[in-house]
């Protein structure tokens, strides 16, 4: 039996990680509620991610520049929601203190 | 001014991602409580990360083996503790019913 090459691997491994990760995004993305999600946790993520791609495309890893790419998408939108969330509600606030 | 190595790119995005992570695993371990965490999501997040794991031990790149080794420590905890719970809650449910 052959052993499938790592490349397949990578692919596999992007395909898992960014499945799994998914299901919270199309939630998040259909509702728009973020209150449950940690800014903090998701500015961190996002900055991580950007910084796989980064590391990614200089090392010419398609696995690494695909998972990374996808994730920073979902994770991105995420974040935009989560901020714009707060400014919102922030407005919110100051125009009833008004 | 030097731009920092690739390398060092590739630290900083691990520390980023697992760091993220450790928020939830840490809950996760202190409380045992898996009740709102979904079973096929960390399963496959824990599949995913196993195999970016030995995608990187086979590219040699350091900054995926360390990301990849402290991320699947949690989630496997994360994972077991899930297994445990629903083995205990399912015995506990024949034995009720018995």
């Amino acid at each position: 039996m052959q052993l499938p090459s790592i490349e397949v691997i990578g692919y596999i491994a992007a395909f898992c990680t960014t499945s799994s990760f998914l299901p919270q995004a199309i939630l998040t993305i259909r509702t728009k509620d973020t209150k449950s999600l940690s800014l903090s946790m998701y500015s961190l993520f996002t900055i991580g991610v950007s910084l796989w791609l980064i590391y990614g495309i200089y090392k010419e890893d398609l696995a690494l520049i695909w998972a990374n790419s996808i994730t920073l998408i979902l994770s991105g939108i995420i974040l935009s929601f989560k901020i714009t969330n707060m400014v919102k509600s922030f407005l919110e606030k100051s125009r009833l203190k008004k």
